[in-house]
């Protein structure tokens, strides 16, 4: 006889597991509500090319990935986006702008398991689509940053680390003109924290042959700025064509005032050592880390106003972030802020063999009344019925004695109190609600 | 350029539907905990062995399965049960029973998809476990009956067709001493309804050679019996080992007081037409049909007292059903039992360019206290972003008018009352609370 395994990677959700990630989920769908965001979803199972056609490589390497039996290539959605995109694009004209949508579903990546990175995982989605503006980028960081206060962590625990890609990209247009190093200088840029100084050389001698170092040195000063002030200056010793980079920069200005109206600004810095790995971003881009020692990405995003175009429908802009349940259910627990989940039930049935017919049919009276009835499938001595109370969570046992119930009554115990009152079946409901 | 589909048989939620789909999801979350039962969920795939080695055959057609990038053999999953086994089974000791579980989830199934049976559907799945008593199963019986209720359906529009392997496997031991024809011959009771006689009568004779005719005129007897009288009166015609027999009628006639004592007698059906098609039930078995012409099947369930024990684990005793979520919204919606599910928000900013500030800073402390605010991301001339707090649903329009914003006011506009109030701004919260 074998014993089975769940397979490597995916989740096993025991009731306390999965009351945790309720909670989770409760929070981020109560904090979507509160920005005016509406919940959507898409499947779980889609064709590979909505994945592999715009994604950039990195997420072909981590498909999971498959032929179903009809010679369909399909595959475990690794991010949600794609299936975004053609949702919208396929009724963008017919719906209200700006869409604001999110949504709190399973996703997959094909690696290795590790701390922290599982093979199937849950992520909060949300996105804003059909508005260009700074100020939608600025609405989709404040749901980033108060979803995570929401769960009680606060700038002290994280800090969200905004970039720019055009900022980037009128960078490396300074070193090289061929547009198509410009994506694989970002690459490289995206992984520098990650990977040897020596590698990340390697890897910007072979685009652009001899400048790996004045290209690494730049790109090391433009990293080590975190001032608005800094940015200007920086761009200015630098020769960029001013007129792009200077409205850029005041783009930024106002991206940040903005989340200072918000009073969220403290939860903010400037670091361009943020990239983002997909080749679909345009703008504004965003990482959210933990600021403890391990300092751990809880959340990405930013601003990818082609994808829906490249897709095949009409040009619809976008914004948007997703934050992913396993890292922020591990700091959640280190901080204590998870709820104490205990079990829990309203009332629980106490009763003999005789008065199981009425005990019965007064406990499905209240549970038709939306209140939490448990009790002991067989009728056992009241001691031990009135223990499983207890370990149930129970706050009131409603007691069925034959006495009592002969004339239509039952004792409604509340268990913290411990006091009892003898009540006539039809005011059950009202002593228990009280 | 390449418009992508999504593929066959699988859904993709715009808010409406998924509005739609969180109504009913609630409504078994709900009623399953006022039932005392706890939440669980098991990864979405699975090794293929887990459904194919104790699952019958009707299962193996119809996996979703393929090997992944590791060699391994896996399926999307069709059915929980299988997983709920594995999880019970490598915790059983040191859990409390009984073990009453649900879970609220996707399941696959790879066939041709058609009116209401889709390649991906969800499914509420209970079960209670580590009790083999008839009060267990009257318990599932009832959470079955009355998650379907809680949706306004009545005794009008739905019936639990209940049913016994046992007495079935009495009346087919009756016929063939050979254990291998058992499940065979309870495979082909289990589709006659769908099937032609000839063919049905075919298998039979495959089967039991030359015994087709009396079999099937047997079979058909037994299923036209309605009452317990009647299968009592069968059973003695017909010869079976009386005690046996009379003892599985007697727990037959327990479970049916029971019933009647939760008040829930009226929803039930004696009706020998269900068997079940999956291998592993093994004693009552049920299903619920809508009562219409189309009387289309709701939800089925049973007793499975061994497949824990068939997994390699300690035997565990088991009783559960499933409802899926398709054919049930169709039914509510053609029933009007769905809830008019409009866009709502609490509160919507109006603002001009020069109280942006202000107005932000004001939205952002009243979503930080979970009340739902939008806003247009532009300051537009008040008459239209009155119109859109109007299309918004919103039951507030907060007005940052700048005479009043320069004196830290706002107007709070009652939308539906069209009444208006100057409010300071800390007042607001309270005045939008009311």
């Amino acid at each position: 006889m074998s014993v089975f395994q769940s397979l490597p990677g995916f989740r096993e959700f025991y009731p306390e597991d999965c009351a945790l990630r309720n909670f989770i989920f409760n929070c981020f769908r109560r904090t979507a509500e509160t920005f005016g965001f509406e919940e959507y979803d898409a499947p779980i199972v889609e064709p590979t090319e909505l994945f592999t056609a715009k994604s950039g490589s990195e997420i072909i390497t981590q498909l999971f990935n498959f032929e179903d039996k009809g010679g369909r290539q399909i595959s475990l959605r690794p991010e949600l986006t794609p299936s975004l995109a053609r949702m919208v694009g396929s009724r963008a004209q017919s719906m209200k702008k700006p869409i604001k949508w999110f949504s709190v579903g399973e996703q997959f990546r094909y690696e290795r398991p590790q701390k922290g990175r599982l093979r199937s995982f849950y992520q909060f989605n949300a996105d804003l689509l059909g508005d260009d503006s700074i100020e939608a980028d600025a609405e989709i960081i404040a749901l980033a940053i108060q979803t995570l206060r929401n769960f009680g962590l606060t700038c002290n625990d994280f800090h969200l680390r905004l970039s720019d890609r055009q900022l980037w990209m009128l960078f490396i247009k300074q070193h090289t003109c061929d547009e198509n190093c410009m994506l694989a200088i970002l690459g490289i840029i995206d992984k520098l924290e990650r990977e040897e100084e020596a590698k990340s050389m390697e890897a910007l001698e072979k685009v652009c042959p001899s400048m790996g170092e004045k290209i690494l040195g730049d790109i090391k000063n433009l990293k080590s700025i975190h001032s608005l002030e800094g940015l200007r200056k920086f761009f200015e010793e630098f020769k960029v064509p001013s007129a792009a980079v200077n409205a850029r920069i005041e783009e930024f200005a106002q991206l940040l005032a903005r989340l200072d109206s918000f009073g969220l600004l403290d939860f903010v810095s400037i670091d361009f050592g943020i990239v983002r790995g997909l080749a679909y971003y345009t703008g504004f881009v965003f990482e959210i880390f933990e600021r403890s020692g391990q300092s751990r990405a809880l959340a990405g995003g930013g601003r990818y106003d082609d994808l829906i175009g490249k897709l095949g429908y009409a040009n619809l802009s976008a914004v948007g972030f997703a934050i992913g349940d396993v890292t922020l259910g591990k700091i959640l627990e280190e901080k204590n802020l998870t709820p104490k989940l205990l079990k829990s039930i309203h009332c629980f049935i106490v009763y003999t063999k005789k008065t199981a017919a009425v005990a019965m049919r007064e406990m499905m009276l209240l549970r038709e009344n939306s209140v939490g009835v448990d009790y002991c499938l067989a009728p056992a001595p009241f001691s031990r019925q009135l223990k499983a109370a207890t370990q149930a969570g129970a706050k009131y046992a409603i007691i069925f004695g034959e006495t009592e119930a002969d004339a239509s009554c039952a004792v409604v115990k509340n268990m913290a109190l411990r006091s009892e009152e003898l009540v006539e079946f039809p005011r059950i409901i009202e002593v228990i609600s009280q």
